[in-house]
């Protein structure tokens, strides 16, 4: 009989795609906007055409300059030279500004000179304030490893709690929680202890090592940046290999590097080829050192594993969704971009498992009505930009390949712009043809704008059935469904059976690699044999087991095709994956949410972190206006039933200022602030619009819990209340 | 000038008690209840006087039998006989009634049968209805990694946010969080690299591994338990070999081991002598593998090390806490007791940091009331067994060292019956004097009583300046406080300064060795020094970095006692540790909730997970009565509303039978389910006392929402809502 699993794709097939698209989703970061801009011709026109400009003005000077040499050398007339130089004079001039518009036009694509300002005043503030800290830094710290302090860990913590209450409970998904120790068997057939590597390459002489790919786009970048004398052709090669970077062999990036004589940055010294580095980090799990083991590289293998139970769990129904937030783990080769390319990040993983045939979503009607920023792959090849789309109309033209894929869009799309992210930078970007894995039926990325570019935050893919076939493979457990007909049906199966007997006396020792060799026939192969076998009585039949023929007779083997009733269909599911990168969605919130405002008290900026009360590390402050134990008695008062309403706050007693300790919790991002300025009722002040009312003490805490909730409306509460102005309660 | 850190404590002092004292809090479980018990003389009475009667008895019954033979041999008189025999058969007889008797007693006082069996039934339950996994389980597992299924992940998830809530929010705790992966500098420091070992044993011949010390408890154990015949005097000697296992030297346990003639449980091959088995898992973090890394074997060190940012983010006061989450990981040898000793778990610890002079908590009052099991080290020294204790009395009577110490004992207690602990079987053990480390002030464990015995799940321990010194040391990094004095105090202070020139001249190679000998002296030290030189003019002093003595004249070195203006004081602030090993209390409380009760329909056991609503994995299940679309309507509006609460919920509208349906949930520990059977109101039904109300269907989510959220208990709701009773939606 055949085997179950004799259809199953090899994981041989699937080549470098397994390296630069299953993992690239999510950390490794996307190729720059410039590549996604300028991916194929019409190439940028401006920079194009100016670059010709400086290469026919300079060759214009250099022809002007041989003449007025030519000019002298033949001891023309004054005026004549004169001329001349004044012609080489005002060609300089063109020059000149043809270089500048070239630089301008650089660096505002790039706009380079101001992220990177906008960048270092975030991350000053964000490193001030303890958001987040430098691993082990009083021992200097270790690259790509960095700490959530009490502000960010708090808004991790309630980042991760909206993710819970948005995916988990409002979609029943069935959460799970697998340990980061892995054994190397599973990520053995989930392919990552074959393919999860990254090329690098190593200074010959101090040992230091390099991402490869990251040395080449450097010197690419650079080049097309800062070297003004590049030809257009120039520039359009070095786009190229910025465009086909993630594609290239170890050969072809080797080649490359030597070719412009790449370096090591820091040293100058050779490099050396590359060769591909695991990301995994290794570890042995027992006392034997027996059991290889790695941490994990994502957390979704450990609910493909469980697949049997799971489904099981769920009445054996299809669809369902299996979802985990854990820790993942990826040794980086030298990890740059701070938050962004990390050593160990929280992942957030949905698994949802539906039938291949029927990918609709009931609820796809509750997001249908979305518009947002969409990136087809169609407008990526053509050079245009992303458009605003109705998510509805995506997946009614075929853009967004099914229904689910489409339903997880719109709740993605729903959960970040709720944390806070700005959906003028928020695209959902197509995965290019090359970019995507052969098996996978259609794949998005959430990408968001920062400092850094667009950053991908979210990925998801529809990877039909893919890793339960891995893992099916490789344990010999069959991960699949079933679905019962409400009729049995009647269908013809083949039927291969070796005629043990006849076969052992034929073959001896080797009977059991020829009774194999033809269990494992397909249909047609089986259905030829038979045919040959009929008319030949004879015939030649290749054992791969054994690595040659041997001659089959027809007493040795049935086959026959005989009809059968099926009850159920039995089938891999497809399953579609939304993995979400949780610290790059919280870094670009901070950037998104940064802002400034003038002191009125000094000559100074007043930065604010703008979060909504969802995410607010604290909901609250309270303080007294002045140091006096009655104050003080009220604002412990308030203090205790905000605890009690479970909101979060920090009651600040120290003497300072009331805009210092305004200007304080701005830079925290608290929403409200309460000043006890009387003991009956007290001002409170919301963040952004520094707009203040007075609130009786006994119904603080609760309209402090109503707008921090979202049940009410700061503007309802604005219009419900007397408003307060006080300039000493101002900055 | 002296040094700062001279003070600090070597870390090769605290010699075995780190392995058995620093991490045991936690995951190594303690001694079994046995050991507690029999401690120290008078050992049990009834066992102890049945070995001896045991022993008497075998005595009598060898002599006698002796008689029997020699009347025999001397052909006595057959009536002489017969009642020498008769006399035989009664003293065997008697025998076996003592046999019976101290079998009974050993295994009465260890219930083992009773308690495997009840452990058998709960792990059934948890293991059918997905609380956990056995992690990889289609590859065969791994020993000690276990997945959290749907179930067993939502309680973990809420036991998580009500200790965020009852420890973090409430008493305004820094949170952070820290990577798993650390480098090694950080555990050399914290002494983890080089005493963070358990002593291992292998099978010579196969090389499988055991902890040395599990087989020689068990070899104790068993002998124990089963051999009825040794003596008295032999039982003394294997319980005094349990009570002091901890603290055998390498050597002593191989001795033991060679003597008892213990060999490999699977085998029965030789082993080999113990050796130390470091419990880190180990890896490399970068590409160059010139950077070693270990899992963290606890979170504790991720705190640490930022106490200095903690410290200024606290607006560099003193007391507060930092607390964190996250998992830690330990290598076990071969893990056993399931759920209790894996080799990944959830930590959840806090460290308080305080003035070493002042250790009151001003909230020590609202605690001070509260009584609960104790048991003091005196307790546990004099054979007694723990009491019930009013805890503001053991501070006072400094049973607990210190207020702060005692309040978080107190604030531990009320957490953990918070999520439904059993209070009778939850006792506070304080450490014993050879279990403490040297530099603990004082140390109590949370024990909670389990089918294994009483199991550590939270320690609480007084960790003196231990850590911030270790590190302090390490780092170079000065991890203090400061106290600013209100006024400035004039100080003596001691100076001592080598007079550079005279020492170069004298030893000139060695003159850095001398200096620096001659500042590390302590004050008494350096004053008769300075009196020797006074006198002598010359004095021998050993400069131990050469390993000579040298000779000093008076010239050298200038020591005084100077009188100086100290603004504050500066010093190295306790910290007091609780450390919560999650996994081990979600175990205890599965125990706690879990019974049975008869079902009505069929003659079988139903099981029932009585959760508190604030841990239950789903607050509510919602079902139509009977499959028709109106209720199935009023089902999905109910479901809606509930969403909307945000209470976790699952709608069933599988046709089962109502029975079934409650029986499904009462296993999964869902405390409230409502039934719709009719479209205008509902049934809400309480699992435990499965007493049924009447609410109407707009009123049924907020009823819901308000029981499970603690506004309204049961018994007020029952009282309000008219009751309904219905044998079909019984079981």
């Amino acid at each position: 009989m055949r085997k179950f699993y004799a259809f199953i794709t090899s994981s041989a097939s699937f080549g470098h795609y397994f390296c630069s698209n299953r993992f690239t989703p999510l950390l490794h970061s996307p190729p720059p906007p410039s590549f996604i801009r300028h991916f194929t011709p019409p190439m940028a026109a401006p920079e194009d055409s100016l670059r010709k400009a400086l290469a026919d003005k300079l060759s214009e000077v250099e022809n002007q300059g041989n003449q007025v040499r030519a000019l002298k050398a033949g001891k023309a007339d004054k005026s004549e030279i004169d001329a001349a130089i004044e012609a080489l004079n005002s060609l300089k001039l063109e020059k000149a500004s043809i270089e500048k518009d070239l630089q301008a036009t650089l660096s505002s694509s790039e706009g380079s000179g101001n992220r990177e300002a906008f960048r270092q005043a975030v991350s000053n503030t964000l490193e001030r304030r303890l958001f987040y800290i430098k691993s082990f830094n009083i021992y200097g710290g270790v690259a790509g490893l960095y700490d959530y302090g009490p502000p960010g860990c708090a808004v991790k913590s309630n980042v991760l709690a909206f993710w819970r209450q948005h995916f988990v409970l409002e979609e029943n998904m069935l959460e799970v929680d697998c340990p980061c120790v892995t054994p190397e068997v599973v990520l053995k057939a989930s392919g990552h202890v074959d393919k999860f590597t990254d090329l690098m390459v190593k200074d010959e002489k101090t040992g230091t090592c390099y991402r490869a790919d990251h040395l080449l786009k450097d010197f690419c970048n650079d080049k097309l940046q800062k070297d003004l004398n590049i030809t257009a052709e120039k520039a359009k090669e070095l786009k190229h290999i910025l465009a086909v970077l993630d594609d290239l062999s170890p050969e072809d990036l080797g080649a490359k590097i030597k070719e412009f004589g790449i370096t090591a940055p820091d040293t100058k010294n050779p490099l050396s080829d590359p060769y591909p580095f695991n990301l995994m980090f290794q570890t042995s799990i027992g006392p034997s050192g027996l059991i290889p083991g790695y941490l994990r590289p994502e957390t979704a293998q450990g609910i493909f594993v469980n697949f049997k139970d799971l489904y099981y769990y769920n009445g054996n129904k299809l669809p369902f969704a299996a979802a985990q937030i854990g820790q993942a783990f990826r040794n980086e080769i030298s990890p740059r971009q701070g938050l962004l390319r990390v050593r160990e990040f929280t992942l957030a993983e949905i698994e949802h498992f539906v039938d291949p045939e029927d990918k609709s979503h009931p609820k796809f009607a509750e997001v249908a009505e979305l518009e947002f920023l969409m990136f087809p792959r169609e407008l990526q090849m053509s050079g245009e930009s992303a458009k605003t789309i109705r998510l509805g109309e995506a997946v009614a033209k075929g853009i967004v390949n099914n229904e689910t894929l489409g339903y997880f869009i719109g709740r993605v799309y729903l959960f970040l712009t709720g944390l806070g992210i700005d959906n003028k930078r928020l695209r959902f970007r197509q995965h290019l043809a090359n970019e995507m894995a052969h098996y996978a039926a259609d794949c998005w990325d959430a990408e968001i704008e920062s400092s850094y570019g667009w950053i991908e935050c979210v990925g998801i893919a529809d990877r039909s059935a893919y890793d339960l076939r891995a893992h099916t493979e490789k344990s010999g457990e069959a991960l699949v469904a079933h679905e019962k007909y409400p009729e049995p049906r009647e269908v013809e199966v083949l039927v291969i059976a070796p005629v043990k007997k006849e076969i052992g006396l034929a073959f001896k020792g080797n009977q059991k690699n020829v009774i194999e060799a033809l269990e494992a026939m397909k249909e047609q192969e089986a259905m030829a044999l038979k045919a040959d076998l009929e008319s030949k009585e004879e015939v030649e039949f290749s054992v791969c087991t054994l690595g040659k023929n041997v001659t089959i007779k027809k007493s040795m083997v049935k086959i026959s095709k005989e009809k059968k009733k099926e009850h159920q269909r039995v089938f891999t599911p497809s399953v579609i994956e939304p993995s979400f990168g949780i610290g790059r969605i919280i870094y670009c919130l901070f950037e998104h949410t940064y802002y400034t405002r003038p002191s009125k008290a000094a000559d100074q900026q007043l930065n604010v972190f703008g979060f909504p009360p969802l995410v607010a590390p604290i909901k609250c402050t309270v303080f007294p206006l002045v140091q006096n134990h009655q104050y003080e008695d009220v604002a412990k008062e308030i203090s205790k039933s905000l605890t009690a309403a479970g909101i979060s706050h920090k009651i600040d007693i120290t003497g300072t200022s009331i805009g210092k300790r305004y200007a304080r919790t701005d830079e925290l991002g608290v929403p409200f602030a309460i000043t006890v300025d009387s003991t009956s009722s007290v001002t409170l002040r919301e963040r952004d619009s520094k707009d203040q009312i007075r609130v009786d003490v006994k119904e603080a805490a609760s309209v402090v819990k109503d707008v921090a909730e979202g049940v009410r409306s700061w503007a309802d509460v604005w219009e419900t209340f007397p408003h307060h102005s006080s300039a000493s309660a101002d900055e």
